[in-house]
């Protein structure tokens, strides 16, 4: 294998695609800065698919170059009430108990996981740019969205890769790192992202026609709730 | 989530384990030292399931305490000759060939995705230590084999967890690094290791009885038996 020469044309990246409002915001702002976008969703034994169905549509409605569903069982590493249906999904926390600690809705290592397999992704097709939607605002618990896991990765991935070897390091892109949910929202507001395909329940009912209605009371749909208003942006999400 | 206790008795350890000579005497080496051992293999789309077979009946002849076996799709990702059917695994190679490149079995950033898996595992075993029997002499050109990058994955995987934010910090011990494989086989033969249920080959044939024989062509092969050679133990293995 010889250095693969960096490609003509518009830089490509890979955007990791989850189906909620940050990662669609983070594709709309990958491709308003000029980035080819190649997308990777993972089926990781969530309990529900609604947010691979919103990926999906996501991809297509912000004019992704492709998109890829790759399946890996966390399910089968247990430990999370996102992927392990003997834990409860919390309800109803006020912000203090959601900021107090690391959640029973964090999947172990789920960043490093997912950030890893986006590298190997990214490496196939050339590519040393990989955007994320983590961020350290709202999800102050998880230890896998701190910045500092984000440069450390890079420079780990860098490592790890022909390509890395070859002189090109890899980016990891976390534009949202800083940003409360209100100015995300805004954010992707000005950049037309069709937040009425986006997902974020973590325990979503499902309506007659097949789609979502969001439960209105997890964390993550507290979140989203007190974003918009604090946006002052309608929110368009189906609730229960 | 409250900060889990480190248990009491032996120390607990994940060791990646592929079925392969190497990952078989890091398995024994850790087992030395005391670790209980839980162990990974990865079903990641390899050509053939030799290896598998392998790491279960080396898991159980070396005691683990328990094997898992993790479904991970790299084959999504192609671009490798183990992965992907279109490209040939590289035969009758000289040293001077096999040290010059990375070679085309490198699956992009396997080890990284492997190690991140493993951290994962681990983690929801509130254990800190991961075993690998990654090497930097025989595969030079594997950038993921680089002590270099192991200390920087182990650094990020602390980074990237509840247990190394709550001051346990990840050890990935890759104690075969600077070894020759002349010299891991001599110290997996003092460790009683039973090689002959090792699978090294890249692209075997199955005997009649369904048990692998090796091409004795291909990279992986020329190397074991150089190395069997090399520590004056009479190789096991059976080849075509």
């Amino acid at each position: 294998m010889t250095a693969p020469p960096v490609p003509p044309g518009p830089p490509a990246a890979t955007v990791l695609l989850s189906g909620g409002l940050d990662s669609a915001t983070v594709l709309a702002m990958a491709r308003a800065q000029g980035f080819v976008c190649h997308c990777l969703s993972f089926d990781y034994g969530q309990r529900h698919k609604h947010e691979l169905l919103a990926a999906r549509a996501l991809a297509s409605a912000l004019s992704a170059a492709s998109w890829q569903i790759v399946t890996l069982d966390l399910r089968a590493f247990g430990g999370s009430a996102l992927t392990d249906d003997t834990i409860a999904v919390p309800k109803d926390r006020d912000e203090r108990a959601m900021a107090a600690d690391i959640p029973v809705t964090y999947v172990p290592a789920r960043n490093l996981v997912l950030l890893s397999m986006a590298v190997a992704f990214a490496e196939s097709r050339n590519c040393v740019d990989v955007f994320t939607g983590v961020n350290a605002v709202d999800y102050s618990g998880y230890p896998d969205c701190r910045p500092q896991f984000i440069r450390s990765f890079a420079h780990t991935a860098t490592l790890a890769t022909a390509l890395g070897t070859q002189g090109r390091a890899f980016t990891v892109h976390a534009p949202l790192s800083d940003m409360t949910k209100a100015q995300i929202i805004r954010a992707g507001a000005a950049l037309n992202v069709p937040y009425h395909l986006t997902h974020s329940c973590y325990d979503p009912a499902t309506a007659s026609d097949g789609s979502p209605l969001a439960c209105g009371r997890c964390d993550a749909c507290q979140i989203r709730r007190r974003g918009f208003a604090e946006a002052g942006i309608p929110d368009p999400t189906r609730y229960l």
